[in-house]
Order: structure tokens, then sequence, then C-alpha cells
């Protein structure tokens, strides 16, 4: 950590800021510039935060020098970290596209998602059962029997299956239907309790960014899980709100080199809800695996337009298919497979 | 709800969609402009959702004519609602200003902070003995000891309580202690099952912006509160995030008119989170009474330097006294009291 | 400047950095931490730019200690500036209310703006010969003739005047007309070579917030006014773009504080162009002033409904009249006069 | 354009909304609904603005149903444009890569730079004479003898040039050397007397994004240029400023499947503005052409260490070499080449 004394900071106040620094058995480095003082604490920094120090006379700002965020962190754990979901493994080479349903709707329409989902050479599959609505007026999921028609209709393609936690009253649930990855929504990435609570589990976890988190609060979250001893985490960036109204959210791609260098976990996108759009989401998806997406979540559905939530953002089944024939190539020029 | 339909779209697909209108027993008026045939939904149109329309050929865009919320609009009630916290009435012509730590730290803390939230002339306090905290590893509140604490010091000098609820199930907990009025942080605003949860009790509830929530969602957010029977609804204003770094968030002056025009329910702004720094505390707090607010959260603390959270934002004694005499005189121009 | 090495930098890594701050005559302080080294660099830090370093390998990053505007900076001069338009100060125990109308369209309508913005008790008075419009096909300013309708409206109530200039070609024509305040506006706050142009003359100038422009560069765009010899800067806060859609801008009351601790500058406010309606100006007028404001450019016309633009957000002048009273109240409460 | 009355608008005020229209030789339809009356302007409603309703009492608020761009749009030109720069076109199968170095430094580096550019199998080249920089105090370009440089290098390997020009005064500057595209950078997208002067010539334009500007508002800049009479226009995306502060900017990839649809005019993209540092480069750019932009403009130096500006963000020859290998194999995916 550094502290920045003002201008015309006295001797006093500078030896005040060392006695703070050593009173947390830290040592103390102290810079006299030409117009500032510049005081850097020097052991485990993580025992100080900026605000103990910017209340004291004579500062001016102070900052942490190294994350604040360790074992999600890429500097505790050197190579890329693969989560395995039984046999199929998140973060190797092989991109993992999560195919399926805004919603579990009936049991036909989840044995027909499951059915195209497997057929387009996916490992896994997607739905909601318990769906965060803006409006409470809106359809909220089908709840417990939603994971029991989910689960049905997954297993019969052997297909792993990834669905929203939202409360965590419901986590006993989850585990009695074996719900394989549970997500964590953009809406509860700071949900800390509930952060907690799948701290405690080993399933392997997606954990959302929240609309308008910062890499560095994402990262947080994060090892609030881990934290817990669940390591088992996948980052999954879904479009950030910015001051554009043409779409939805603005997928953000950038993020993607940044989180690889910054943790050893998976990152994917889901370009569905980034876009908003179902016409838009083959350039997204495309854009995310050529920028190093270790998966995609894709919203795809039997009849889009009878789809009762987000019809308008889900692939047809021929979209669907068409969309992985290009990113297997995609894949293929940067070195790995789909 | 209108429905814009393409430059080239043909009878049929302005024939589909009549006919989906009318499969929901509203009725639709088809303007002819041209370069654009506009189809108008009558009736009740809060059955329909663009994304229903959307996924037809030959549609453009649709959306929405009618807002979606509806108990917490004034178009359902006219008049402002008045808030009662005991004897105590938010909304009305009394600008209420909840004083009071970031943290129940101790209970001579809270005996020393009561004593001077009192004294300067407030009715409710504020505190928190659950601390949503960015970091895994800093100090996450005293919990169910910090509300036993809080109550006890209140109770003192007959201050009625507002403290932040994080967690569905704790709300037994607070009714335990009967905290006074329940606060929904900015990071459960979309807690939707939360929402739910306090909608059905008759505890008065703030409900803080997300930091990045539009009005619009915000005003859903407390349609979920009201839907579940709870009417007891403040909205709080505590900073939005922006690209600016200089500052931690922009206190929303503008939201205060806006809010006022489009729901009955009254509205407080938090200062004290919205700039960060205590320095910065006394003209948001003005701005704020001038806009229009009905409160204020501030953050004061008997000795900021100390406090083991957010130390650098609140006042001391003497700066909190202070300003409640300058917020008098902002009252008294615009008609209202403190 | 700091300079952060990474966690495994190798002492030759180190010695380069240093290496390379000497060969700017500057000295370096290596404080070697357990998680990381930092260098900083002492004297002139100005020389150094974090790009020079950021490259070198093992850097992790650096940064600049000190504030890279100088002469609009506080440190640089500690009391406030009072800038002087004609026997008008700006920047005084004085609030300045500039009143007028969006754009100049006839003689008649200036005239009769310029008596109501008198009779008001305004001693300045806004209005736009040349416009930004979004669109190339809507009304683009009266111009040159424009300038001469206002000026002689202006005159005859001694009112000094607030034009904007878009183009530097049109600055002569400005002097021509005796201009007695020259606007910059939001869109050209980082027009660079415009700032040149009127840095090298000594008329005072409105330097208008660029929408999503951060205080930082705001200060720098008027380091290069500055630079040029004009040090007779306003800066004019006019509503940020964020992610809200429900009004046009976000008054940003926050800068004010920010600003005036910052800058030894005069710091005015636009409520009518941050809100965009004519109903919000009066709750955001008062707020700006409550916050601490020298100022504020107000949109009044003669008759709102027949504007030729922003139509909206203009008051009428009975609105105008009004909120001066109520202004007039709020300056006296911080101890100020209208 | 549509206007939605309030709930309880009058007959009279329905009348004189009906009678505004009729005023501009438009046709009015209105449509009763159960909670509001909407009115539709039914004739070339661009005659027509928001404002002049909205200030109508009884008017909730109106909209515009056709997008205001005219030329620039895909239904004024339905099949894509292609731009000729001498023998290279931009916009057809081809993806056109513009490599280049930040500033024009020396004869020297710039003959280095060509080479290795040409070598890398570009046909364009960029590099900036007159540098846009946020300080006064910063290297501000060679000017006039920049061109002169870039010119002569980029000659003898048959490179067009690509520059920026921040100034109207400059235009005759540009043309007498000739310079191949225009670039209108980030700060002046909305620098009108700029655009207007680059419609009057008949030389392809380059109009990066303003770092804030929405789709539309890009759209309309681009039809200033456009109603001067040059439709040679090439959008560039170049990052957005967002929340987010890892990385400088946000690069939009969702604009690219968007600004396809909305104008038959190519998209570029610019990843090192967008990513600022050189290490992110490769996977943006890769993202940007599997998204489908037609070109990039990348920087890349001789000698990146030693780069008078922006030195972090150019790739060294190797690097960029590399990067053109596997855009090739992206190109080839999706059915273009390089």
């Amino acid at each position: 950590m550094i502290i920045v004394m003002n201008n015309g900071a006295t001797e006093e106040q500078i030896e005040t800021v060392v006695a703070k620094i050593r009173s947390f058995d830290l040592d103390a480095n102290v810079s006299r510039g030409t117009e500032r003082t510049v005081i850097g604490a020097i052991g485990n920094e993580r025992k100080l935060s900026p605000e103990m120090f910017d209340t004291l006379s004579g500062v001016e700002y102070s900052m942490h020098i190294v994350k604040q965020y360790k074992i999600v962190s890429r500097e505790w754990h050197r190579d890329n970290s693969i989560i395995n979901v039984g046999d199929v493994a998140i973060g190797g080479d092989q991109v993992q596209v999560i195919g399926g349903p805004c919603s579990v709707e009936t049991q036909e329409q989840m044995d027909s998602a499951a059915q195209h989902v497997s057929d387009a050479g996916c490992r896994l599959m997607r739905g909601g059962a318990f769906k965060p609505r803006t409006s409470p007026y809106t359809f909220q999921g089908n709840g417990e029997e939603g994971l029991k028609m989910f689960r049905k209709a997954a297993d019969k393609h052997n297909l792993r299956i990834v669905t929203e936690l939202m409360d965590a009253r419901m986590l006993d649930t989850f585990l009695e239907y074996d719900v394989d990855v549970i997500q964590i929504g953009t809406r509860s990435m700071q949900n800390f309790e509930l952060l907690k609570e799948v701290g405690r589990i080993n399933k392997p976890v997606i954990l959302k960014r929240g609309m308008s988190a910062t890499v560095s609060e994402w990262l947080m979250a994060a090892e609030y899980i881990a934290a817990g001893g669940n390591h088992n985490i996948i980052f999954c960036e879904r479009g950030i709100r910015t001051f554009e109204t043409a779409y939805r959210n603005v997928m953000d791609v950038t993020c993607i080199p940044v989180l690889k260098k910054e943790t050893h976990l998976p990152v994917i996108v889901d370009p569905s809800h980034a876009g908003g759009k179902a016409w838009m989401v083959p350039a997204l998806a495309r854009a995310a695996v050529a920028a190093g997406a270790d998966g995609l979540l894709v919203e795809t559905h039997p009849n889009p337009c009878e789809a009762w939530c987000d019809a308008d953002q889900a692939l047809n089944p021929e979209e669907f298919r068409d969309l992985m024939g290009s990113l297997q190539g995609i894949a293929a020029v940067i070195g790995r497979s789909l």
C-alpha cells in the first residue's frame, strides 16, 4: 500500500502515518519527492485498507499495490485450472458450448431441446427453472417441477445440466436433483450470502458477471466462493451496461484476455443475453471464441416464436447447428477444438 | 403497445400481428404511414410483451406505451403517501435525517452515537449489523449481537432504527429485535426472493437503488414488494456508477423530481455513500434537500478515524450538527421543516 | 511517478527502470516489499509518462502521483479566482444566473427575452447563434446575423452576452461583436485547436464539460486554454451521460465540491441541458446552488412552445422569475447573494 | 412520429395535437386505448421533432418511428457499398488491415515501419502527424513535416496513407500531400463544422466513433458528411467508455453486426486504442474480424519501447506478422480473405 501525502504535509503528519503502518507490524518506506512525500507499507498489505489512512490529516490518498483477490489469482496458481463436470472438461483445449432454452417450459419442449442440443454436438445443456424477472407479473419459472423435467430430458442424452440458483434456501433441492453446474446469475454476483453457500459445496459454479461489475469486483466475488473451499469456479461474461441503447448490453470481449491473465480459472461467454437478439448471436459467439473464451452459453429453442421468455434471443435448431460449424473453424485457427 | 413494421412488410405479416393481438382479447389499430405501418394494441397491454412480436417476420420493433409498474405509480395513487414509523412520518412536510455509523461496532460506540444523533435532532438512526463487503477477508458485521446493541442504544434515546437485511433467512431475527425500518441494500435491489419476503410483512422498507439500476427497474423492484401487500416503501438514491473515477459514485439528484412525478412514495438520499468522502457530504446533503428529497441517510460516527468501516465518509458529531443547521435553512426555503 | 514491478521482477529489470528514471535527471527510490518492488521517481515527474515504463519488461504498471494540470490547480493558486465580465464578477459571493433562450431566433424574440431576463435580476444573458445539432437537417442557428440581434437586444438592457463558438474561423467575428463570454460547448471540450485559439485572447471562456468527460480530462482541457495565457476560465457542468434513459443526462452535483477543491476557478451549472425538461429545472437549479455552484446557465424563452429548438426545456418568464426567488433563499442559507 | 397522451388528456388537447400535425401537411391517426390515447403522424415525419409536441399540454411523450439518418442507411441503399482507395477496396470480401505507428516521428522510423507493414501484407498504412493529446504539455505531432515524411515512406512501398485531420484549416495541406484516407478522430466525431468540410471533398473518410457516442449519433455524424455529397465513409469502432477501469476502453463488437444491418457502408475496428495494451491486441483483432469487421487499424512500430506516444499499445514487427497469420485463418472461416 502506498500513502501519498499532501503537498504541505508536516513531519508530524508523516510520522503519524508511519506509526499507523508499524502498528500493524508492517515496515514503512518514506520517499520524499519534490512535490509529494510518498509512504510505502512493506509487508502483508492486505491487513490495511485505504480508508484507514485517508482520514488522517495530511494524507491526499492511499491505495493498494497488490490485488485483493488471492486464491483465484494467477499468481497463486500459474497454470490454467480445468474444471471437470463429470467427464467433460471446461478450461482445456476443447471449447464447450452449453446450449438450451431460456426457461424450462414443458417436458416435450425439454425433450426436443435436449435432442437438438445433443445432435449439434454439445455436452452440457442450459435451462432455467427459477427465473429472475424484472416484473413480478411475468412468468417466474416452473421451479422444482422444472428441475425434474430438465434432469429427465438431459439424462436421456447424457447431457450435464446448468441451471440458475437464486436463493440459498433452494440449494438442497438443487443437490437433490444433482444439478451438475450451478449458475449464479448477474443480479446475484454480489449476493454474498449465496456465494458463501455455494462456497461450501464442491459442485462447479458458473459465476456470471454483474451487469455493471468491474473485473476486480467480479474476481472478489469469486474469491468469496473460493474462500469457502470450492475452487470449481467458471467466470461468465454476459454483456455489460453502458450508455448505448441500440442493443441491450455490450458484450465485453476485452475482459476475456484480461481475465485469462489475472486468473487461472476458465472464462465463458453468454452472447445471447449480451446482444438480446438472435440475429446478433452468431457474430458475437464467433468473436468470443476468437478472443479466447473457454466456452459459450447459447440460447436455442425448438421453436423460438413460442418460447415463454426471451423469445427473440433464442436460435432455432438449424441456426444453432450452423453456428456450431463456424465455431469449429474459429477454434481450429487458434489451436483448439469444439 | 405499438408494433412498428418493417418498411416492406406484407399484408400477410400485418395480419399475423393483428391476429396475435386479438388472440389476447385486445383490439388492434392499424395506421399505414408513408414509410412504416404502425399497429397499436388496444386494451390491457400488460398481458403482452415486446418479445412476443419481435420474433414475427416483418416486425421492426415493438414497445409498451404504458409503464409496467402499477401499485407504486402516481397514476394509481395521486396523493403523496406518508409512511409512518411509529409516530415519525416520512414523506410529509418534515424532512427526516437518519444519522448513524456505517456499522455497529461496540455498545459504547452505539450509545455515544445514539446520543449525538439524538442531540442533533434526528428521530431515526442508522447502523449496519450485517455488512455486504466486496472482500471476504474484511469485517462482515457483528450480526445478531449488533442488532441487540443497536436496539438497546436507540431505545435509550427514543430513536427508531434502520438496518440492512441481506438474507431472507434473517428476517425472523429482524422481527424479533423489532427493527423499525428494514433496509434493502444496493446489491439486493434485484434480489427478487428477498423482495418477495419483505413484501409479506408490514414493516416500512427502504429500497436502495441498485448502483446501476435505471429508475424503471427500481420502480419495478418496489412493485415486487408492493405486489406482496406491503406498500410501506421508501426509495433511497445512493449514487450511481458512471465512467467518472474522481469520486466513488455520482449522486443522481435528477432522479428526485422524476421519482416524485412517477410515484406517490417517499424518496430519500444517502449522500455519504454517493460521494464516499466526508468532506463532500454537506454539499451533497444540501443539494438533495434542495431538490426535494423527503429525507437523508447520513453517516456520522463518534470518532470517524477509528470507525471499523468506511471511516473516510463519516461526519464527526460537530460536522453533523453543523450540517443539520444548514439543512434546516434549505428546508425552510422550499416550505418544509427538519 | 511510481512504477510497480511484477512479483518475480529481476534485479536487472529493476536496474533498467532506475536507469530510465535517471536518464530524465530524476532520482529513484526503490522500495522492496514482500510481494512487489515499488520504484518512485523523485523530481519533476511531469517529464515522464506511464507508457514509457509499461513497455519495459518486469513492470506491472506505473502511475503519476501528482496531477497533470498545473495553472488551473488550486495548488498553483490557493485563493478563489474571480472572473470579471465588465463589472460583473463570477466566482465571488454573488451567484450569477445567466438566463436566455436556446437559440437566437428573431430580433423581437431577443428583445422580449432580454427584457424578462433583465427584469428577473440577471446581469448576463445566454443565446446561441451557432448551434451544434445532432442532425444536419435541423436548424443550425442564425449565425452572424444572430450575433448582431443578440448584441442589440442585450445592450438595451445592459446585459453581458454569452454565446457558443464552434469553429476557430469564427473567432474574429465574435471579437467584432464584442461577445463578452465565449462558450465552448460540450462537444468541443477536447477540440484542442479551438482551445488553443481561445487561449490566445483575454475574453472570459465558459468551458462546458464534455458529456462523458472525467473531471481530470476537463481540468486538462482548461489547462490548454490557460497554457496559452488566458486564465479567465469558468467551468460549466451540464449533465453527464450514464446508463439511465428516463432523462437526457444526469446533472453531476458531486463535481461541484470536487472542482472547488481541485481548482481556484469558478464553477457554474446548466440545469436545463442536464435534465432536458423544463419541469425538472427548478429542482436541479436549487440543488446546484445548494451544492456551491458559482452560477447557473438557465434556458428561458418568452414563449417556450414556439421556440425553434429545445422547446421543452425552456422556462417561461413567470417560471423563471419564481425560480430566481427560491434561489435567492438558498444562496442566503449558505452565505451568498444572487 | 407517435404522440402518447396523458391518462386524463381532454378532447381539446387531442385536437390541438392533431391540428399541429396537420399544420405540417401530415395526416393524423388517433388510437384511443383503455389507458392512453396514441396519435400517429402520417407522412414525412422528419419535418417534426418530439420537442414540438412535448410542450403541449396533455402530452406524455412523443417519439420518432423512423430513423433520422437517410443517405447512410441501408434502407436508402440495400447493397454493401465498397469504398475504393485507389485500387484497394474497403467493404468487399477482402479484409483490410491498416498498420502503422501511432505518430510520425522520423523519416527513418517511417521508412522502417512502411517496410514491415508492407512485408506483412498490408495495402494501407496509418500514422499521425497531428496528434490530439489530453495534455498541452506532451508531444503534439510533427505537423506538415510529418505528412511529408509519411507520404515519402509510403510511396516507396506503394502503400495508401491514412492520417487524422483535426482542424478544417489544415484540409488544403492534406489535399496537397494527397492523403488517401482522411481520419476523423474520436474527439471530432461531433465537430460538425469539420464534418461539413470533409463532406465537400471526395476523399474517403474514416469516421471514428466518439468514445461515448451512441450508434445513432455516429450514423447522424456520418449523415453530415454524406449530406455534403461525400459518400465515401468508413465507420471505425475504437472502444467505448464504460465504468470499467481495468482497461482503457471496451471494444464494442456488438456494434459490428448492428451497423452492418443499419448501414451499407464499411465498418472497421481499431483494437489498439480499444484495449490500450499491446498484449490485448491479438485477441481483440481476431474477435473483430470474427464478428464481421471489414478491416482493422492496428498500431505497430519498428521498436515499440522507443515510440514517442502510446508505446505500450504498439505491436512489434514480429507480433504484427504473427497476428496477420491468424487473421487470415479467421477471415477464411467466414468466407473472406485478407
